[in-house]
Order: C-alpha cells, then sequence, then structure tokens
C-alpha cells in the first residue's frame, strides 16, 4: 500500500517548521511521499537530509497543482480536517483499505472543492490542534500502531535507551 | 488524572507556531494546562483564546522555570525523545498509571539533567519527527483512544460532517 501526503496552503515564511513536520511525521509513520503545492525547495531539503542519515525512499515533490494530483490519484483520498466525520466512527473502515491512500493536510483555508474530491473527510477530534498530531494519529490508525516499529536502513541508527542519548553510525 | 505538559527551549520567534500546537494538542487530546519556560505570552493569548471559545479548562502558564517545575511535580514524569525507550514496550505501563503525569517537551536542546530527572525517557519511533505527533500518540496510549471523544462544553461547536463545515454556536 503506498501512502502519500499532499500539503496544501504552504505559506514559504509561515509554515516553513510546520510543513517539515508534517513531511517528517509522515515519513516516521510509513508513508512514502509529499507532495507540497509550493516551491519551496528548503522543505524538500530538510526532509531529503534526514532521509540520507536516517534511510527509507521518502519521496518529496515541491511545485506541484493540487488539482492534477488530486484529479490523477487512482486510489483513496482523505482530506483531514476539524469540520469532517470523527476518526474514531471511520478507524476500522480506514484500517481495511487496501488501496492507495492520498492523505490531503491543508494550512489555514482549503478550498471547498478538495471537500467535494476527497473520498473521506476526516476529523481526528472536532476541536481545532494541528494537521501534524491529525496526521500522526490517522496514519496511526491506518496501520494499527505497526507504523511505531517500523525498520529504517539508515546510516544513522538510535539505540532505544533508559536515559542516556545512544547513536550507532553504520557504514 | 491530571496531566500537564512542560515546553522547554521555546525561542520565541523560531517555535512560536510549534509551541502553539503543542499546547492546542494538548488541550484537545485531554491535558489539561502548559508550562512554557519562556515568557511568551502571545503563546498564551492564541491558546487561551481557543479555550474560551471551545471550551475545556486548559491552564497556560509562562515564564516558569524548568527546573522547579520538575522538582515541584508530585506525579509521574515522562519526557519524550527520540533517543528514549519504545512507546510500543511502554504503552501498557502508560495504560495503567494512575498518577498524575507531567509530559516533557524539548525543543532541539534539552539538557541532560531531564533524562535524568524523568521517570521515564518515551520515544516515539527512534526517528527524527516531530514533538507535536509524539504528545498526541502518548496522550492517545495513554487515554487508550478515549480522548478523541472527549467533550467539550464551548460556545463553538463543530458538527463533524461528510464534506461540508458545520459550526453552531451556543449560548
Amino acid at each position: 500500500m503506498d501512502i502519500k501526503i499532499l500539503r496544501m496552503g504552504h505559506r514559504p515564511q509561515r509554515d516553513q517548521r510546520i510543513t517539515t513536520h508534517v513531511g517528517l511525521v509522515g515519513r516516521a509513520f510509513g508513508a512514502n511521499g509529499l507532495f507540497l503545492t509550493s516551491s519551496d525547495e528548503k522543505i524538500k531539503k530538510s526532509i531529503d537530509d534526514v532521509s540520507s542519515r536516517f534511510g527509507g525512499d521518502f519521496e518529496v515533490k515541491v511545485g506541484v497543482s493540487w488539482r492534477s494530483v488530486l484529479k490523477n490519484w487512482s486510489g483513496l483520498i482523505v482530506h483531514l480536517t476539524m469540520y469532517g466525520e470523527r476518526l474514531v466512527d471511520k478507524s476500522s473502515e480506514l484500517k481495511s483499505i487496501d488501496q492507495d491512500i492520498l492523505v490531503v493536510v491543508g494550512a489555514e483555508k482549503v478550498p471547498g472543492r478538495v471537500y467535494e474530491l476527497a473520498d473521506l473527510n476526516i476529523s481526528v477530534t472536532n476541536q481545532p490542534h494541528s494537521e501534524i498530531a491529525a496526521l500522526a494519529v490517522l496514519l496511526d490508525r491506518i496501520y494499527d500502531g505497526k507504523q511505531l516499529k517500523k525498520h529504517f536502513d539508515g546510516q544513522v541508527k538510535v539505540v532505544p535507551s533508559e536515559n542516556d542519548k545512544k547513536v550507532k553510525y553504520l557504514d
């Protein structure tokens, strides 16, 4: 199963760190790519840099058109919005999906058209909080927690530790 | 059970939005307060503004000393770090805690003393991603998913919807 993220409405100054977190959470939680509707090469560089050290094959594409990504996606489209149907009511449906999934994550304002084009508009609580948290919990439900054990074949490897920082550097 | 968040190392320009998301996720996911080791009143204002409209009793204290918060905390201290023990190995332990919990969430660099003072150093994957996502998934495991159904008694209420934005304004 292929899971990709479409990040919309990114504003280069204001959203730089939030969008980077969106990408890094996508990568760490088992998605395999990010489409960004902005030509912000800095984001791509930050995320590619993590992938080159920590492993995985997460692909970042910048400067894409959201319309064409949505139109050309052949699997399911899930849009994360605090106005959507509750994740708690959709978890089992999401867990049993065997198509590719495009997860749409907006900044402040998302065009109404996106709500229509999405197969599911999903809310991770109906409270205002964070698209980063919403993405993490959605992927957690889709993968049923297994993403937390995902193995990455990188040069840098953190060794879990009780109260230390242990890092291995592989050749 | 009382769950509070200690946000350390916040840099007013750089971390404003990330720290706001940390607070909003804490609020939406069932924590009841944020301690911020910076006197950034803007953060407090943003989060208080959400609470006043959407409800709940989430308290934000700015300008606190992390040493004194950690020293005076009477329950469990859980520090989120990519170097810590894996959440997957600690989930059942976390679920059965009946003490108050202080969740420590750092920005880039966290003093070694914090690793020692914490009862648990927990990693939500050992990959670099986001303290916002780590906090969301930790709270999800502590509350066993029930935080997603938490009721807020606010003036503004979002009504879950298939592909619409439905909001009720109560008196």
